[in-house]
């Protein structure tokens, strides 16, 4: 008891075969977008409305079936495609305050049969708006969606009726690498999802990264191979990040394993930290955290 | 009573004249290095091995006289000076554990002056190598820096002989908007400095933003005009962040004041605020939080 009840980092081998039950573990799949196979009915891609250049929009649109852009984040899938590609490339939903979409883009995306849904409330991010669409739309409420939704909070009011989705990834583009006070947002936004939409399972893809909250308890995170999301890095980074205060972690695949190991902001975080796990690495924490991994995910030259 | 410990947010307008006494507060000056005039003796600037290309290096250099490159960064303003200009921006020093220091980067500065000096100490990053490095420089250690340092952990041992630096700003080039974890420990150590290094206030400097530590208690955040600092947004955007834990907070000079309102990860947090103290504003909190805000900082066109 005593000594595993002790504080403790060891290092590990560059591939590790998990030792411990992983029965009891939530099993997290955060890169199943770009490892695949992905159940695409059940995975969504939300583009917000920060720069969108070093993140590969085609990738992660082919492997989702619900294209969802915030506001202005039309105009930049608009400027990302080229003229010859964009007609490939239309979402079927454009959301929020709509103070950003040009008339161009709006008008040309109506044309190829997107459906823009206003939503002129200033009590919610145009993050959030989207987030609410893609509830909705996986519910009963789908077809809703395609009649007229009232403009100030009518998806609030519609998720009221139809309020529980099935289980969805949603990958969003965007988000993170702006203004700081937006970053820091978007990750808060990671915490009051878990609460207030607990069947949806939201990842930010960065230009470098996979970020994802890793709720408390014990975590198996899931993956075919390491080479399956990064093909550059054998042993990708990654860090546990505890955002929403003090944490105890125990890890069992990371290049610096700890045991019993107190993390928390102006004291020990594990950043730096490697993945080695060869399919799967587990986390347990007392509280929720943010993990962040880096992946390949650069985007492709334009046609 | 009742009413004053009542939870609030009122809008301010467009410019607003501080009627709360000031004389109380802690005076922070994130923005001097932008608004001058800066005491350029007590300013320094770091620079950290992450992309600079949007941020002004060249008004950061003009306005601080002590210049430390960690490791690679070196390679970065290598590559970001022109031919032309380059011998114009010489670091007084180069530190880190140089494991990505190139050969002829390398060279030239040391043909310029430059003093390398190798930390290969694992235990510490680039940036608190760097940061030890300002702490030394600015107590009577300073020439022991033009002496042999011993290369695993050597200026952690100058410390402790020149414990007591001057007050000191330091302006950080980098370390945000890379991979997340990065991200998230630059912010961590502004807390860990606090602790650490008392006498160094730190503000990291991304394309956008100004980012800084507030301290628990209450604090005027003081300028000569808000267009000193930004040149762009009449009213600069900010958030207050609190990455440490719950904290209470009360403002006066935002677009949004709050009065003892509570903000956690999870729950409320102020962000897309707008600065709109003529020339200052008021930030009162239970605890240490971060904050940033918007400021001009374009990368002026090379010559």
């Amino acid at each position: 008891m005593g000594s595993e009840s002790a504080e403790n980092v060891v290092e590990r081998p560059n591939d590790w075969v998990l030792k411990s039950p992983v029965d009891d573990c939530m099993v997290l799949e955060p890169f199943a977008v770009f490892s695949g196979p992905v159940d695409m009915d059940s995975s969504s891609l939300i583009i917000l409305n920060t720069p969108l250049d070093d993140i590969d929009i085609r990738h992660l649109w082919e492997k989702t079936s619900l294209h969802v852009c915030a506001d202005g984040a039309a105009n930049r899938i608009y400027e990302y495609f080229s003229d010859k590609e964009r007609s490939d490339y239309i979402p079927q939903f454009i959301t929020g305050d709509c103070d950003s979409l040009t008339t161009q883009v709006r008008e040309y995306y109506e044309q190829h049969g997107t459906r823009v849904i206003p939503q002129y409330s200033q009590y919610s991010t145009d993050f959030m708006k989207s987030v609410k669409l893609v509830s909705i739309y996986h519910t009963n409420g789908r077809k809703q969606l395609r009649e007229e939704v009232e403009e100030v909070d009518g998806l609030t009011q519609l998720m009221k009726e139809f309020p529980d989705p099935r289980p969805t990834n949603i990958y969003v583009a965007g988000g993170i690498d702006g203004r700081f006070d937006q970053t820091f947002q978007s990750i808060n936004q990671l915490y009051t999802m878990k609460v207030d939409f607990p069947k949806l399972k939201v990842f930010f893809i960065t230009a470098q990264d996979c970020i994802f909250l890793v709720p408390e308890g014990r975590n198996l995170i899931k993956y075919p191979s390491r080479s399956a999301f990064n093909s550059q890095e054998s042993m990708p980074s990654c860090g546990l990040l505890p955002f929403g205060g003090r944490v105890t972690l125990n890890t069992e695949g990371l290049q610096y394993d700890v045991t019993n190991w107190t993390s928390f902001v102006g004291g020990p975080v594990s950043s730096n930290n490697r993945v080695v796990g060869i399919n799967g690495f587990i986390v347990q924490t007392s509280g929720d955290i943010i993990m962040n991994v880096e992946v390949t995910h650069k985007r492709r030259k334009l046609l």
